[in-house]
């Protein structure tokens, strides 16, 4: 059963775009995984730096780059004209393509042409793979943590990305799971979960962390959250199928309502332990809330340490902002268990 | 924003068919809406009979037959070649095509030319209608009503349609509202909720029942089940987006494990009762169980009763057997709400 996958090393492509907010998956791909990438590619006008070195086509295709990855988007999410020019050269210069971008790969007929003629790979990590199986709720070997969210986009992949890391780092087998596009580009492979049918959401995430180790670790990136009005479908199927042994709650510090749902109020964190708790436990009995994760760049850091031992007293968990303040209570918790 | 439509009246295709299991959909439009179909149509060898008026296909259209509807599937949910000959010539006397079988009309080369030659529609009612939004969670007017299951294939479906008509002959303004292939072709309309993709699905459902007038009540068909380890995701989503002033769980009596899940005990009536609140009233406060729906297909009347009686004591709900013994009593109380 296949995942999306995307093979390194990587060319990250980065249009002509000026602005650093847009190219936020570049970005997220030089943070974290800096090794995979032999450089940066900009056409003309392009002045976004990750701060990787500046290649041409030519030069990264002779650097052993496999891949050109979009690593930024167009407000719309559009594929302009200058763009299709120099996929399609890197394609005849022998590098598959991958994106992330709201309009498909698939659906530009000169890209798809050259790379049906040349046998090149286009990957739109948006897309999900094809026969995925419905959700068994059957057990798998290996362990697993799941981030989960208050809200949407306050940290979940990052506090993921970082733990996976600090795990590594003390020798605790790990492996991150990616969900969403970035996460997936960042991977190398993945499951856009929000992206599938949702007959087949929980069969998505069991097929994304398959059995394994019993001493193994996946991290794997939240989506959503239990509480929302919009996504909580994808938030609940990703909790069923990832079975986690242990999660983690995301919040952000100074967000009372759900980002874009004016008319909703963030859960409490004592909520979404207790739905988390309600729902997992059905594929794994043994779920348990192992720490809180909170975004706290709106706070200085006096502010925000104390914000962090609130948390933690009051709800007799480890709270950390894993970007701030790093993750070595939680990593020295997983190593014990 | 659109639904899967159909448009009657309908002539019911049943193939060759001689196994009345095969034509559970056959039998649900005939039983259900049988002023919606001008007849009944087989291939040479078929002999299911759902008890409406025989007709060739040039006596169909010559009644004003506008759709042909598959009441039968095969086995392996193909369509065989003999159908697309018929099918073929239904399209050429006037006739549109609905189909809810797993392959998709849509994929018969011979069907999608002569459909687009002479300016017929297929419709696949599994498939979704484009352009379906993120669920805003936002409150619409008008009162609605979800079954909700213990789980799958036990009577959603039933007890929102006998529940439909008996308020309709009470007077009461009431839509059944359809979430699965058989329940939009008895209603002609409706959205095939589990083949929505995830981040949609309550979108999807506030598409299903819009807003309308204070007094008019949405009957809506119910999909999976809260605790299905497969299939959750949809029921969650349903859920959000339905925002039902009520709710009725229907479970079967008898049955103690998720069918095809046989590792998943059953979910208690107060289990699912309370998941039900816990989540749905993020989108409605005032939800609340009305009743109880039980598939008592297995037992004797007697027994019935006892069972209905019991479970009614212990939830201090109303129960009934919407097929056995009607649904009085629940209608008259939303009748009075």
């Amino acid at each position: 059963m296949n995942k999306v996958k995307v093979n390194d090393p990587y060319l990250i492509f980065l249009g002509s775009e000026t602005n650093p907010t847009y190219a936020k998956t570049g970005f997220g791909i030089a943070d974290w995984q800096p090794e995979k990438c032999v450089g940066q590619f900009h056409l003309p006008g392009g002045s976004v730096d990750l701060g990787l070195e500046e290649l041409s086509l030519e030069a990264a295709a002779e650097k052993g780059a496999k891949t050109l990855v979009v690593g930024t988007a167009t407000i719309g999410g559009g594929i302009p004209a200058d763009w299709i020019t120099a996929l399609k050269h890197a394609l005849e210069l022998g590098l598959d393509i991958a994106a992330g971008v709201h309009t498909r790969l698939a659906d530009q007929p000169e890209l798809v042409e050259t790379a049906a003629l040349l046998g090149r790979t286009l990957t739109d990590v948006r897309v999900p793979p094809r026969d995925i199986p419905v959700g068994t709720g059957k057990k798998r070997t290996g362990k697993r943590l799941l981030t989960i969210g208050t809200d949407c986009a306050l940290g979940k992949k990052y506090t993921a990305l970082q733990l996976s890391k600090e795990l590594q780092q003390a020798s605790v087998k790990a492996t991150f799971r990616a969900t969403g596009q970035t996460g997936i580009l960042i991977a190398g492979e993945g499951m856009p979960i929000d992206a599938v049918v949702a007959d087949f959401v929980s069969g998505a995430a069991e097929v994304l962390s398959p059995d394994n180790d019993p001493d193994h670790w996946d991290i794997i990136e939240g989506q959503g959250s239990l509480h929302h009005p919009g996504y909580a479908a994808v938030s609940v199927g990703l909790l069923l199928g990832s079975q986690p042994d242990v999660f983690i709650v995301c919040t952000e510090a100074g967000r009372t309502h759900v980002a874009g749902w004016p008319d909703f109020p963030l859960p409490s964190i004592e909520d979404v332990i207790e739905r988390a708790i309600a729902i997992g436990s059905r594929t794994n009995a043994q779920i348990r809330c192992i720490g809180i994760s909170a975004n706290t760049s709106k706070l200085g850091e006096k502010e925000a340490r104390d914000y962090l031992a609130k948390l933690s007293a009051e709800h007799g968990l480890q709270a950390t902002d894993p970007m701030r303040f790093g993750m070595a209570e939680i990593t020295q918790s997983i190593k014990s268990l």
